[in-house]
C-alpha cells in the first residue's frame, strides 16, 4: 500500500511537472492535423508553423482575419450562418454576388480582424508575447489564463465595419453605397490587418524559442 | 560614505516595495478628481468607486461603452471628432438631428462596448479579475502589464455595428435605413453592455478586497 501510495504521488508530481509539455504536444497534434486538412488560414500558417516549431509555445486557435457576409436567423450566435467568407481583399463582382443571392435571415457585411491564442509554462514566457504585441503595436491582447503550467494569451486585431445590409428578400443599403463607401474600407481594413500580423510575426520570431 | 549606500539601499528597497501603493495612491486622486469634475460616465461610477476603495485594487481607466456619431476628417485617430456621443440609449429624434447636422469630412455611425483596465499587485490579485471576468461571461480582456508590484488587467465587452453614414454634405444611407434597421440594434447592444456592466460589477464585490 504505501509503495502503491508512493508510485501513485510519484505519478501525480511527474503529471504536475509535465503539464505544460503534454498540453502543448495535444495542440501541436491539433494544429498539424488542421494544416493537413487545410484548415490553417494562408496568412497564418507560418506564423502559427513557427510558434508550433518553438520548444516553449504553442497555439490554440486562430483566425488571420477576414471580410465576411454573415447570415442572421436569431438573436444567438449559432443561429448565425456564413453566406460568403474571404480571408483576402475582395472585388465588387464578389460582394454584389453574394449580396444578390437570396436569403432568410438577415444579412450583414462584416470585417474581422486576427485573432490568436498562444499558450506558455510560465509568466516569463507570457511577458514576452506581450512585449512582442507592444513593439508590434498590436493593441488587444492580454493573459487570460494564469495558473501553474498553463498561460494563454490572446492576441487581437482591432476592427470597426458591421452593418446589416440586407433582411430577407429586401435590401437594405444600395449596390452603390457597398461597393463605393464600405467595401474599399473594408479591403484597406484586411490588408492593414494583414500587414500588421506579418509585424507581429517578425516581433515573436525574434523573441521566442 | 558606507553609511550613505545603506540608507540609499534602505530607501530603494523601500520604495520597491512601496511601489504598488504609489501608484494606486496616485491613480485613486486621479480618480476621484475625474468624479468631482463629472467626468466619469454614470453607468461606471459605481463600479469604479468599489474599486477605488479597495485595499488592493484600482482602475487607471475606463468607459462605460457609448453609441456616438464619430466625423473622420483623415486616416488617423486624432483626426476624429465626436459629432454626437452618448452612454445611453437613444431616440430616432436625436440621431436624425445629429445627422443632418453640417459636417465637412466623413461620418459614422457606431457603437462602442465598455472599457476597464484594473490595477493590482500580484498576479494572485489578477485572477481574482480573470476569475469574475469569466462568471460575469465577459470574453474580451487579459493581463496587458505582468510586472513585479504592477498587474494591469483590461476588460472590455463586444461590439460589432460600425459604418459610414454620410460624406460631407452627401447623405450615403437613407434615414429609413438608420431609423429602423441600425438604430434598434445599437439601443439593444448598448443595453446588453450595460446588464453585462451591471453583472460585472456584481461578481467583483465578490471577490475584491
Amino acid at each position: 500500500m504505501v509503495k502503491g501510495l508512493l508510485i501513485g504521488e510519484k505519478m501525480q508530481k511527474t503529471e504536475q511537472e509535465g503539464r505544460f509539455e503534454m498540453i502543448k504536444a495535444r495542440h501541436k497534434a491539433t494544429y498539424q492535423t488542421a494544416l493537413l486538412q487545410g484548415k490553417v488560414d494562408e496568412q497564418m500558417r507560418e506564423l502559427c508553423s513557427f510558434i508550433a516549431g518553438t520548444k516553449g509555445f504553442y497555439t490554440s486557435s486562430c483566425c488571420s482575419g477576414r471580410i465576411m457576409l454573415l447570415e442572421k436567423r436569431g438573436e444567438k450566435k449559432k443561429e448565425n450562418f456564413f453566406h460568403r467568407k474571404w480571408h483576402r481583399e475582395i472585388t465588387k463582382e464578389e460582394l454584389l454576388e453574394g449580396f444578390k443571392e437570396k436569403i432568410k435571415g438577415e444579412l450583414w457585411f462584416k470585417v474581422e480582424p486576427f485573432i490568436l491564442h498562444i499558450g506558455c509554462k510560465t509568466l516569463e514566457d507570457a511577458n514576452k508575447i506581450l512585449s512582442a504585441m507592444k513593439k508590434a503595436g498590436v493593441k488587444r491582447g492580454g493573459i487570460m489564463i494564469a495558473q501553474k503550467e498553463k498561460f494563454l494569451i490572446e492576441l487581437q486585431g482591432t476592427a470597426s465595419i458591421g452593418l446589416p445590409i440586407k433582411k430577407a428578400e429586401k435590401e437594405l443599403v444600395t449596390e452603390q453605397y457597398l461597393t463605393h463607401s464600405v467595401l474599399g474600407k473594408a479591403n484597406t481594413f484586411i490588408s492593414n490587418n494583414y500587414k500588421r500580423l506579418k509585424k507581429l510575426e517578425e516581433e515573436l520570431s525574434k523573441d521566442l524559442e
